[in-house]
């Protein structure tokens, strides 16, 4: 009797009962993913929606996973196989091994989520010498037999047996040099009948094995390869990156074969149902006629653009695009689907829901919405955060393209795969290219005659990648727009030479460590390095998911901005206000750091007070720049932060000097007594300031003088950027601009620290009002702190006593929580936490929700225990990190506030969130 | 009508009845404290009792804050004052201002807590020059009055009207002077009449007022005078400095003045009931005769012991002793006690609380509980922890006393009033002590001719009390024992001259900063530095007292120590188990340090591994020794915690070196090519190991690359500790020894972090027991962590699946919580803190219950959650304090872990804590 269990809510066969492993395609649906993997269920999908698909069956995920646990096919599993392959027989017409009618399948694995390059197709199942012979006296095509025959041999012996590539690609290479052509198309069926005896001897002499003659052990042998695939190195690996879980198995399909390689009526094509690069609402893909399909991905030959079969035979493309608009309805979603055309009849080979660039990304969520496919959330939630950071990537500043062209620079064009414009150092493997990229903090370019599965490492270090072969469905193609890096693959006028470290291309020769420049969006190739500029942000149907994005929203997305500039541009972002200026970013400016110098140095108040005295023009004048452009918005300004010795000469560097002088003085080095007055004096002058820097040194910097401390320390310093504020406020209001000032007190941890420290703030403030003959209520202020220290959140009921917001300044907020310094462990320890698993995230990009995280969701409680509606915000740079955002929300902050660059990235991010929470 | 009011609980009159703001003596009782003061409140109740006290009337707390609210007698007030006076008249069968039969009486202040110094005290009123004449007709002792008329002068003038004490004595002075004569007594009655009009003089001049000759104005000003004293300067100092409230309110007293100073039959004396230095049950306490009360406690004559009014006047002694005897009865306490003898007959005028040096402290305590006048736990109750830690103070060595003695240095003897044995310079005033002891960190002895009030800062900061004046209850004493500090006072042969900053004795003249020694438990002062040494700890009350202590305590109490020989001594101090052995501390030894730098420059893993094994057998002893000490009892034995760069040379030191090496080279400062090759060969090697140091350089080490991240960055490193670890166990377990290790594992902020390094750790250590036959079970070991960074108290529930026990390392939790660097800045803003009020104790001293303390709370509790038997404990310097104490029990700790000597504090604290729980 079956019986229930808990672990996936699945109803799981008694043991006496086999568990149902095989579905034929007209058994299943799109819903069962799980079971039948993605390609097995969308085929089953096909099926049920009455389009054209081969008949076929599915060996299920959970007899991968059984045939994995009992190293073999366990009892019931292979006779399920036969049972359905008789049913497919029968729909097909045909039978497996029957020399006079024979059926042949392709077995392919789908696993519940597409893994690129996994690659462990075997086509034409079901030919040896006996139906091959039959084959030819039914088709009459030799060739197109022995074309057959020689891949099944040749996919056999690879993907079954695990032989190497090269050998069979070594004899096709030397006949197609035999006879003097550039294509496998192009031998003749003696020459393939040829190729695949010397191939059946490769596997009999590499495997130590025959070729199966028969046909069921072929199937048998298949199936199995498929199955142990999924624990092969490339799959282990793939899945850790890309956080598969290991127990999900693959499913086998099994699928009557059907030939695009049966003469001039036949071809076979890889089609998007949209262009999936730009987003236009059109078809777009490659086909080649005569050819079976994996010569398309491979990319080996050269591909026609699928508007062309419009011409060429416009019955098939005329139903084409009707299944793929068919598709689309019914999937909601743009499709990236295979076809087959067998002698004049359309088969659907496979769809799935597409790849695509972030362009691509963002206007097809826009046009599917607009076309009422879906809604405005789901376009948003559609979009990720990637996609919209694409829009902030870097492009070629245009006059340098200009020029570069000038100069003859722009050597080639290839395919535009995944756009966004790049430069960098040639490097020829991948190991190189992360060696370079990640080791060396270069920028790079991988180049590759085209990538494979083992690439993927070099690809995610290089800036860029450029092939010389494949298409727009290729492995670099596929894995470049799903990492957002640009490229331009198939260049076919390049010849890259990986062993001798040089590409060579229109009489040009570059060699490893030279500079190129390619641009993903238009698939131009320069020489040298081209600088880049960020891209224009306002492409219409970005703006447009941006606005859908903004009303579904809860958090507030500021930005953190130090300059004019950096406010304008979050402004045009989309900032909707400054969550945090370093206002000691201005004291390090030329002409500002030799009065802080003076002012750290004083020795009596009058002189600070002088050195002090001088800096509030220029913090005035950095004020009234962020209020102008924030006109309306609130302008959030952290006073002073770090210890004063950050803007002193470094220490070692003073002892250094002083050292030398020292021992020059000893051994007498002149002997004339103005150079020695000389040296004395600056001598002493060194040693003055050594002894200063000595006094203010501190053993742990981050945990020192610093933030309120330095305040109530030094209140004239902060008293004096609080004037600077409030005189610059009062200005911009005078002059019609609606300012919202923010102070912000750093570093609290104490409430009766921020109590002291607002109290002689907030009069100076209303000095400065009452000097301006302004009353605190035409000048909208608030006074508020970070939270970045544990106490401050623990604490926080008593420190919103003093405080109208809170920000959380999540960066030391995470040093102190976890006792790590930032700057010491990044590059040391943590990332070997990383590498060893013992963190998963490294806490300073992604927020750590179980520690850091529960005490922010203490300070916002307990803060609003005292002040319901203290505002809370963040301003680490967690604020623009998508999953931290997420948590933001979910703790019920009112804004994040992030660099501007991720300013977009934050809005949808946030949207996100809401939508997440919709669901929860 | 009456209204309540819920404030204080008290029961308001209402505005239209005036409020009952006097009381007579019988209209009081003990327990009426908050509201008469605390000696009036015992004058009430010693007449309750049937004692002979003087009839009077008290003007209460609550007059007080009116009369200070009002600025005056607000309506009714004094009308109630008279009212009350002529029942005292009618009681003492005498009349205010009355010539024939006047009655005279003292004014004093009296708050809810005794407050030493207020001294506003008025004798003697009621006189004027009709009463002085009568009352002169009435005793026929024409010296009397005049004495007593010329001291209410001056009261009244220095007290009441504020003036300076100088005129006045420069008065006496001169009278003395002129009748050669070393005291006030003996000087003639024409002599103080003459006195008395020139005190007169003094006022009007200086006061710009009359004395004034009304009885009643005189009462009247009186009042009011120590009703303003409330507010002066002193009080508030000595009332914020000992943390009582100000709107506490003082009473006065007014009682009917009896004379100690009539004669050989008359006397006055202040006496305790039991020996308040060393707790011996008998009274104990000096009186004169012929003299007032002021002249006793003045300490300017010299005194007489209690003793000998046996012999002087043995009824009047008989009667006292039984009074005593009633009072401590009564009381359930030791009372310090101050009677009159007027013309034969014994007036009690106070009774108190004594105030008790620590070994009396104990001693009382112990002998009360045993005489069943109270119970062992408030014998407990009442020890302080400041009094078990005075048994674990310095004295002087045995035979450093003596040969100091043999040299001639013992210069003097004086009250030994507060034991202990200090040394240091000499400091001839309270600034100077203060800059000394406190800012110049040096050991002070701060000497006066008396102390005052405003003395007591130099006093806190100096190691020890020395006056030439005063007794047992002089200002200095009360003060010096109140702390804890050592005090000698009354050294009679001492000259101290503050203007020429020197003291003279026995023809020796000793200069400010010279060393001097005292020993307050037996009066020896001593020129030079002497020795001390730690006292014996085993004064049997106290280890009866502690004994007591340890059976009410909940909490363990076990030691830091690093060495048997600490771990002896904690353990000879009552420690139950060592909480926290710091393994590091071994490597410092210089038989060790080389092969730990060379652990950490080793360039590969083979000479790593080859100088961890040179310290595995030094580790080893060392635990060898720890186990032996501690048979029986729980060793925790912390792995190596500091970052590996404290072991190595400092890098400024190197940096200057090697500065200072390329300057010579590059100057050729040899000509010799020997000396150029070892000069070039020194560069190098220093230069090598700057580079190592350089590298290991951190921002903020600490928190940097130490504790379990270390463990997990060098395995060899904590193997090898572990080995040691068991290794020594094994040794021991197979001596017989009874041994129980506790490995803690520090600094762990991730659940996973302590995983790995357990499960490593834990493999080595059952290789070892297998390596020595022995199983698990024979030695029972636990693998733990210290919580010392606040993810680890919030992430306690994760952690504690991995840890048998917990420590909180609170010195690092607070650095952490607070984001606070202790080395930095202690010295810097804490201080300043302090200073300001920002803090009012100082985190690293005493446990920040509302931040770190909640901290603490969750990782108890959470770790409890996941493991309900979880071991928890404490090992930061908080463990030793006995406010922290409280806060550990109450939050369920298992056990705190402190520096040996203040386990016997910690015992008693726990007890403590237990005893507060009771009533809470």
């Amino acid at each position: 009797m079956p019986r229930k269990r808990a672990r996936s809510g699945r109803r799981e066969a008694s043991p006496r009962k086999a568990e149902k492993w095989v579905y034929l395609l007209s058994e299943g649906k799109a819903s069962m993913r799980d079971l039948l993997g993605g390609k097995g269920a969308n085929l089953a999908e096909m099926t049920r929606i009455g389009l054209p698909v081969p008949p076929g069956l599915i060996v299920t995920t959970r007899a991968c996973n059984a045939f994995l646990a009992a190293d073999g096919f366990p009892p019931m599993m292979w006779d399920q196989v036969l049972a359905a392959l008789r049913k497919v027989e029968r729909l097909a017409g045909k039978r497996l091994g029957d020399a006079k009618n024979p059926l042949l399948v392709a077995c392919r694995s789908g696993a519940k989520f597409s893994m690129p390059g996994m690659m462990d197709t075997v086509l034409n199942i079901g030919l040896n010498d006996a139906v091959a012979a039959g084959l030819i006296e039914l088709t009459g095509d030799e060739r197109f037999v022995f074309d057959s025959y020689r891949r099944l041999v040749q996919m056999f012996g690879t993907v079954v047996l695990n032989l190497p590539d090269e050998p069979f690609e070594d004899v096709l290479g030397a006949w197609r040099k035999k006879r003097s052509v550039a294509n496998d198309a192009d031998l003749a069926a003696t020459d393939l009948q040829a190729i695949t005896h010397e191939f059946k001897r490769i596997v009999r002499e590499r495997a130590q094995q025959q070729f199966p003659e028969d046909p069921l052990e072929q199937l048998r042998l298949a199936i199995g390869a498929v199955f142990s695939s999924w624990n092969g190195k490339r799959a282990i690996d793939y899945r850790n990156a890309a956080g598969i879980a290991h127990d999900l198995g693959t499913a086998v399909n099994i699928v009557t074969m059907v030939f695009g390689n049966m003469g001039i009526d036949s071809g076979t094509g890889v089609v998007t149902t949209r262009n999936v690069t730009t987003g236009t609402p059109e078809i777009e893909g490659d086909y080649l006629t005569n050819a079976q399909g994996e010569d398309v991905v491979a990319g080996i030959r050269e591909t026609k653009r699928i508007a062309a079969l419009a011409d060429e035979m416009p019955t098939i493309y005329k139903q084409f695009t009707k299944i793929c608009r068919k598709l689309e309805k019914h999937y909601r979603e743009v499709q990236d689907v295979e076809f087959t055309i067998e002698r004049g009849k359309l088969w659907m080979l496979q769809t799935r829901d597409a790849k695509r660039s972030a362009v691509a990304a963002v206007r097809i969520a826009v046009d599917l919405a607009k076309e009422r496919l879906i809604t405005r959330e789901e376009a948003v939630a559609r979009v990720k955060p990637e996609h919209v950071d694409y829009f902030l990537h870097p492009q070629f500043d245009p006059a340098e393209r200009a020029s570069a062209k000038a100069r003859g620079d722009a050597i080639a064009t290839g395919l535009n795969v995944s756009p966004g414009a790049a430069s960098g150092a040639l490097a020829f493997d991948a190991d190189t290219a992360e060696r370079l990229g990640l080791r060396e903090k270069k920028p790079v370019i991988m180049v590759r005659p085209e990538t494979k599965p083992d690439d993927v490492h070099g690809m995610l270090a290089a800036q860029g990648i450029l092939t010389s072969r494949g298409g727009r469905t290729s492995h670099a193609a596929l894995v470049a727009r799903q990492f957002g890096k640009p490229a331009v693959v198939g260049v076919l006028a390049m010849e890259v030479d990986v062993a001798r470290r040089e590409l060579k291309v229109g009489g040009r020769t570059l060699r490893e460590g030279d500079d190129v420049s390619i641009d993903g969006t238009t698939g131009e190739v320069f020489a040298g390095n081209l600088k880049t500029v960020i891209p224009d942000f306002n492409e219409p149907h970005l703006l447009t998911l941006l606005g859908w994005a903004d009303r579904i929203r809860k958090l507030g997305v500021w930005a953190n901005a130090d300059y004019p500039r950096d406010a304008e541009r979050a402004r045009a972002y989309g900032a909707e206000g400054i969550g945090l200026v370093r206002t000691e970013h201005m004291f390090f400016e030329t002409n500002r750091l030799p009065h802080v110098q003076r002012m750290i140095l004083a020795q009596d108040d009058t002189s600070r007070a002088d050195a002090i005295g001088k800096l509030l023009p220029f913090q005035r004048d950095d004020f009234i720049g962020l209020f102008k452009a924030m006109d309306g918005l609130p302008v959030t300004i952290r006073l002073i932060d770090p210890p004063l010795h950050e803007f002193l000469p470094s220490h070692d560097a003073l002892q250094k000097a002083v050292t030398e002088l020292e021992t020059r003085h000893r051994l007498h080095d002149d002997a004339g007594g103005t150079q020695t007055a000389a040296l004395l004096g600056e001598l002493s002058s060194k040693r003055a300031l050594l002894d200063a820097v000595e006094s203010m040194r501190e053993q742990n910097p981050m945990l020192g003088l610093r933030g309120v401390r330095l305040g109530i320390h030094m209140p004239a310093l902060v008293r004096m950027q609080v004037r600077a504020i409030f005189e610059a406020a009062c200005f911009c209001a005078k002059a019609g601009v609606k300012v919202k000032p923010k102070i912000m007190i750093p570093l609290t941890a104490i409430s009766t620290e921020l109590k002291v420290e607002r109290e002689l703030l907030e009069d100076e403030a209303k000095q400065v009002l009452k000097e301006q003959g302004l009353v605190p209520s035409q000048l909208a202020y608030e006074f508020g702190t970070m939270i970045e220290v544990p106490r401050a959140a623990i604490a926080a009921e008593r420190i919103a006593e003093y405080a109208e917001f809170f920000s959380f300044g999540t960066n030391d907020l995470t040093q102190t929580t976890f006792g790590i310094s930032r700057d010491d462990a990044e590059t040391g320890f943590l990332s070997e936490y990383l590498r060893k698993g013992i963190l998963l995230r490294n806490p300073f990009a992604t927020l750590d929700q179980t520690g850091v995280g529960v005490l922010m969701q203490m300070g916002v409680q307990l803060g609003r225990k005292r002040r319901p509606r203290l505002q809370v915000g963040i301003c680490g740079e967690h604020g623009g990190d998508p999953a931290s955002i997420d948590f933001c929300h979910r703790i019920g902050l009112n804004y994040v506030s992030c660099s501007p660059f991720r300013v977009p990235v934050a809005r949808l991010a946030a949207a996100h969130a809401a939508l997440a929470d919709a669901l929860r």
